[in-house]
């Protein structure tokens, strides 16, 4: 292990001086900027998560904003799935493919007026992207990166500490869905939304300068509740089977390999990037598929975020993703993206530094 | 400062383990790779680039290969400098912009052959970025990422190891033109290129298997010159005037604010994506430059990598984007992107983590 920090390759968020006094330990990058990884005290984090509230700096959770009069027409072209029912102050959670059907990214878009539509992004230069589809077709609309920046508030009592900082209408918005508010002078949209299966919400902080004021007033608000820091959480998105895009998906990955065909509409028009392809790929069915994995491994160890061979009668068969120690299932399970030939129930074996693992597939997500 | 170590989001290059024996200290992210940034003695790296010869894990250098009857056209479609005259063997230094003529990229564009070209990248997603280009007008070639790793060989001593590798031919290699050697069966493509004004090779690696191979090799047959590991050396490149993409450039500047107006070819056809806007922006005059300044600091100190605020006449008139200590002026040393307005000889205060130092500004390179 080596040291990182703040460089130009590698911004800070709004929130870090903050995360820093929380003692965060760990980064990864994540849209060219520090993203914590943990504090130091893993179980400490997960139970925070399971049982009572977090509070997460993903501010890497970079916006791309698309305002213009054909805003909606590129929000929909870059999208595979339909947005034409969607409403100003809802979200979708959508694929981005690549002409080839590959996904390019996996964001919440949110509709912020007739005009303006967010991208909420995962880790790839959708910035870029938009603009190179935009421009080569006269699109007209700014494409730019706002001051925006995500904390997100996750666990069993996350609606808590949400209505005591904004009121109990927070406890009717549906999930994926917005409303601007703001607390103390901060100009805020409040979502139903996060990395977890929990619940909670993000709060889209749009002035970074007060970063440091919502991060004191969010862990003031969470304290009956016993609130403290975390970030998206390996082990409970696993056991969850939440995807992790460019952790659980490579350059060849398409949605129907992603556990994501579901948000494909292949009925869309032809302008719409990597339609053609997919409904190809869905006639022939996908080469690959992502499933669950318990190993025969029952001792607490750290997490992993390398892919591994995945053998199955001696052969290569796939990679596994992400693993973890699950500390509901008292196991270490992860995400395979194996061909489609093996099925839940099937036994493999990881190959993990050297040493080989049985395990059996099984179906996601895990709890 | 925290920890940083491989994930799926961070690849490790097919020299890692060679550099972590070495003592690597230190990392930046760099195309979602781990570029060694320190080996933890700094005068004695600088030492060896300027003095004699280091070598360099570098594999960071992304190759995007681009194969198919329509090579030749993508390439110079995302070059806004004139490719027509390129040969077989043969490299050049290009900016590509966006379609508001703003710099994406400043690769090696590498001829290999008629109906290939890689293009060697600095920080940027220029794959994803060519792919979209290519399919939304139909151009026809493969865009994909070879098995392709450099490894620099840079000093004034850089020539003797090369000449001990592969033999006498090398001294004839032209700046950017490079040959296919092979050494102990690892095949290479050797280059006269390289991230300093110190003078050497890039041996293109294109069998990663090999990786640890090739580092030894070269460490051995560097021995009698005292080769050691370095890495893309800040203090060399700012004394050197060399642009580091993505370092001094932001999301708005344009090659003519960055030095690189001598390799825009106004007259490439209106296909050339950003070359009618940079048209324009030619006609008008670029709003910003890139200078040098001097500080009125003496002490030796570490280097930074994030930006500061520069101010002339109690206002804030651009930013400071790299800074270092430069062994051979004894003094710290920067580049700043400041107003047209500001010119060489003026004088200037950078603010740094609160303190204002005075400055002289200069023009580029220092030496």
């Amino acid at each position: 292990m080596a040291e990182i920090g703040p460089n130009t390759r590698l911004r800070s968020s709004v929130f870090y001086e903050e995360t820093v006094k929380e003692g965060v330990t760990a980064f990864s990058p994540y849209n060219r900027m520090l993203m914590p990884t943990s504090y130091g005290d893993p179980m400490a984090e997960y139970d925070r998560l399971i049982n009572g509230v977090s509070m997460w700096d993903v501010s890497v959770e970079r916006q791309v904003k698309i305002k213009g009069p054909d805003a909606a027409r590129i929000a929909q072209v870059l999208s595979v799935r339909d947005l034409s029912g969607i409403q100003v102050n809802q979200g979708k959670y959508v694929p981005m493919c690549d002409h080839r059907g590959v996904l390019v990214n996996d964001p919440i878009v949110l509709k912020i007026a007739e005009d303006e539509y967010w991208l909420s992004i995962a880790d790839k230069d959708i910035l870029m992207w938009s603009r190179a589809i935009a421009a080569e077709r006269g699109l007209r609309a700014e494409i730019t990166e706002p001051d925006v920046s995500p904390l997100a508030i996750q666990g069993p009592k996350a609606e808590e500490v949400a209505a005591a900082l904004f009121g109990d209408w927070v406890r009717d918005l549906k999930f994926f869905w917005f409303r601007d508010a703001e607390i103390d002078g901060i100009p805020l949209k409040v979502a139903r939304s996060g990395y977890s299966k929990q619940g909670g919400f993000e709060l889209y902080l749009m002035d970074g300068s007060r970063g440091p004021d919502l991060w004191n007033i969010v862990r003031e608000a969470g304290r009956p509740w016993g609130i403290g820091p975390g970030n998206p959480n390996p082990m409970e998105r696993i056991e969850s089977g939440l995807l992790s895009f460019g952790g659980d998906t490579d350059d060849n990955s398409t949605p129907y390999e992603a556990m994501l065909g579901k948000y494909v509409d292949l009925h869309l028009d032809d302008g719409v990037v990597g339609i053609k392809a997919l409904r190809g790929i869905h006639a022939e069915g996908p080469a690959r598929h992502l499933l669950g994995v318990r190993l025969e491994d029952y001792a607490p160890r750290p997490g992993h975020a390398v892919w591994y061979d995945v053998m199955a009668a001696g052969k290569k068969a796939g990679s596994m993703t992400n693993g973890c120690w699950s500390p509901r299932l008292k196991q270490v399970i992860g995400f395979v993206l194996v061909g489609r030939a093996l099925r839940p129930g099937d036994t493999v074996e990881v190959i993990r530094n050297g040493v080989a693992t049985p395990g059996m597939l099984c179906d996601l997500p895990f709890l």
